[in-house]
């Protein structure tokens, strides 16, 4: 049974990915992504989850930068969870009682609608965690009434769910990845994902399109692409690519071969089945049927052969 | 004497930020970047001054969506402020005295060296803002003895420099960008910035690429490109750019008139001197002179002449 | 009635291509390309008929460098006409009086099945041209019995045709234009090519790919590319292109004009209606309105309207 | 000792090139460069020497298309050959004497200048080859008293030289190539050039450009690119490339099997030391070593190492 450390405290949308993700796995709650991942790191933990991306928010940057610069470590599956927040109370608490909440401030703004409608003169406070912000209204004595988590806090913690799917817009979707130390690749599924992270040689006009280009000659699909800063000064760069299909594939392999050799280092991040199941269109020519055949062609044309 | 708002309280480096930019500006601090914005579009104030990248943090996405998606602004001109710490306590304080520091966690984390070796058995602790934790420490019988934070902020609230240039890295730089309502252009100088958000039409594979490419076969160099969700799920994104020169400029107009007609909707975020003022570098073919003589050429040859 | 110089002697295909390009005019048969063309050039004729490229041998290389090197003239109109063979000879002459034919090795080429099929036994000699050959058997006393001629050079010569359709594939195509001196071109009909000669600036590596670009980014086809020595060495190439569309269109006006820019000479050969009337598809982002829209655009973002 | 067969008959500048290619090879005079590649396929030569190009007439359309459609054959060497000519007479002919000149027509136009001011009264007439012109005046009872040849047919026909470098421009070149059988391939000597024939899976837009770019992403440049018809119709065209480097260089091995993924069919011509000895140009990252660093670590991200 593996030991996986995910951003916590109990009861975060995290760990509700982890559940997901590995139903079996041992949890290891974390102060911070960077702590999670430092726990894959050093075999505190067999590996971690953590969010990488959401829908509404964006890159979640310490994320991306820990993968970047940290010790290596692999992705090796991901996860699209739905931002779903229920309104978690004490256990007989009523409406009316209900007079200062608490949550995170992005929960809040997310459901400032539900909470205009339904409880208009209630006190709606910041707190730095939705799971820590249960954590808070189960504390005896607590001052707050009510707290805007995951439902899944609510066992930890004691709470009743008053509410549940209090969200303005229901279509939210964090992407959580689970990460694991340097080893043996989840297989090629056909619907495959490979993650990258590419520092330019030299960060000359043209360098990006170059680097697409490696990808778009080879047939390979780019799904998402973001710009990080390497600490050098504004307008240097560094960038993380996510692509279609497994490193396993030829059209993959050659591609990223090819971005290895235009950047001062590129660091491989995993190839790992996609969430959404969605399968690789494969240009005409790009299959790797048509690398075999073409590398028989080249051996045979070097061999002087016709 | 223009108003701008900025990104307060009093004392951010967003105000030192605007100093530099507008010295002769009133100053109207707001609580956060959409508030300072909103002032500019309701004409609250007459424009704003807001950070939209740090060298080492990235971008500022709060700015980047409310530029792109509120009511909108131009950016008319920009700043690099190196970010410089300083420790500020009240009149009279030694060090045996400075037993509780607060900042901003990020100030906190950039500064982890000095704390470590000149005062290792305080406790530091989070604050909001770094100009927040000046005007604590400067409370009437605050808890707190020293505050991280911009050296301007120890003359608003009362308090001495104790260190300055506490930083463990000195060449962080913010770029701070000051936006005004429509209206007209800065002048072109020859080392000027283009900002554009741009909204894919279909977000097909290779639309990237092919946004790229209207700029290059320009000669137009991209100096910055950033992701950001539109929200409509993962894998679903629009793009802030900025690239070399002014709309004035002919390929630069021919350029992003092509990235009009590629996508479902471009905003143009303005034209304006580059802070660095390092000029633009003019591929052969692409200067004014060279559309203009090809733009002769054009109508004659549209005319049947030789 | 316009006169017309075209390649003779007279009963050529050029003169069959000519008569269906312009069934009303004067015809002015030329001992060549050059001269046809310079026929247009003087004044002596009021335009010419010459062929362009051939299915099966490919580019007439001379009328292409005429049209590069000589003095403007545009290409107006085009016609794709089958190279059909026919066996001409004086009334009367029956099989077994078939001993000696004539015709240009070219043609003796393509109707080599026939020949040895009908009459193995026949002595089958070169003559510089097909029309030449059946003026020849026309001759009084000629010693040759047949010619093997476009269908119409025996209404010249008093011939008959004693079989037709003698080639041994029955698809080949010649090419021919009718030029004009400069002057009032084609009207756009939706069907219609434009030809251009590009002479590069410098002939650096990559500079045919950016030439491509220019064309690629604005959703310009190109439908034929010849490469023809500048005579500078070798090496040394200009180059031929036909594109799709009219120069009176916004996307191929925009994308010659960037051609314009990036080569030292860009000599515009006309836009006219394509033979094969197959309309022009146009690119989502490229049709005309598209470019009006952006235009307007620009020109408002540049006053500074949001 | 090889017998290599050329394009005849003896005297031609085709043998010329022959004899500085292969000084020591037996020679065997050919009537036309499909004989010429047909003794080098059937064996009954070793290989032949054929015209490729030349810098004022462009290519020689007949041996592209022998060498695209013919059974293999692979070109192991060039030679750019100026183009001198020499006028020829019988021994003991003067000035005065010299009525009547010979030569093929391409040689006539380019003597123009001197036949014009040296011997504007003399009769000039074309004949078939300049070497069979110098045979002709060699013959008893020629009518004929003088041929613009190759300086090498005076030897041959027992003439004499009268004047050299007779030509109008004194930079006239024709690149000749050597084709052997399949075989082993002579050794990349870093200034080599690979010639390949591509036909199109499907003439789409924007084919050819997708060509150039397997080439430029790996660092690849082309020295030629020649479009023939493919001959079913009029816009279907194959392509003849000449390319920089040997296909035993990573660069260009991995561009041709790119190709060929890309192509219905893709025939390679060899790859040779360049005439001119120019050392290729590398980019940055496209060497030898390049790929092999590139493909190691390709291979230990593919075993999950970091």
């Amino acid at each position: 049974m593996p030991k996986l450390a995910y951003l916590g405290p109990q009861g975060t949308f995290c760990e509700a990915a982890l559940r997901r993700l590995a139903p079996d796995a041992e949890r290891l709650p974390a102060a911070n992504v960077g702590a999670a991942l430092h726990a894959a790191r050093t075999g505190e933990a067999d590996g971690a989850v953590v969010p990488l991306e959401n829908s509404v928010e964006g890159a979640i940057t310490q994320t991306l930068d820990e993968l970047a610069w940290g010790g290596p470590l692999l992705i090796t599956g991901e996860l699209l969870l739905p931002v779903e927040f229920s309104l978690l109370v004490r256990p007989g608490t009523e409406l009316p009682q209900i007079k200062r909440i608490i949550s995170h401030p992005a929960a809040i703004t997310q459901c400032r609608g539900y909470l205009e409608r339904e409880m208009p003169d209630a006190l709606v406070m910041a707190w730095p965690s939705t799971a820590g912000a249960a954590q808070e209204v189960a504390a005896p004595g607590s001052p707050y009434d009510a707290a805007i988590s995951p439902a899944i806090a609510a066992e930890y913690y004691g709470l009743d769910e008053f509410a549940s799917g209090i969200g303005d817009r229901s279509d939210t979707v964090t992407r959580f990845v689970r990460v694991s130390p340097p080893g043996p690749l989840p297989e090629p599924t056909g619907a495959d994902r490979t993650s990258l992270v590419a520092f330019l040689r030299d960060d000359h006009p043209g360098a990006l399109l170059e680097m697409l280009s490696e990808f778009s000659v080879r047939g390979v699909n780019l799904t998402r692409i973001e710009s990080r800063p390497t600490g050098d000064g504004i307008g240097r760069y560094f960038f993380h690519f996510d692509c279609e299909g497994h490193v396993a594939d030829a059209r993959v392999g050659e591609a990223i071969s090819g971005l290895r050799r235009l950047c001062a280092d590129l660091r491989f991040l995993g190839s790992y089945p996609r969430a959404d199941r969605v399968a690789t269109q494969i240009r005409a020519g790009t299959a790797d049927d048509d690398f075999t055949e073409a590398a028989g062609w080249l051996e045979r044309i070097r061999n002087g052969q016709a």
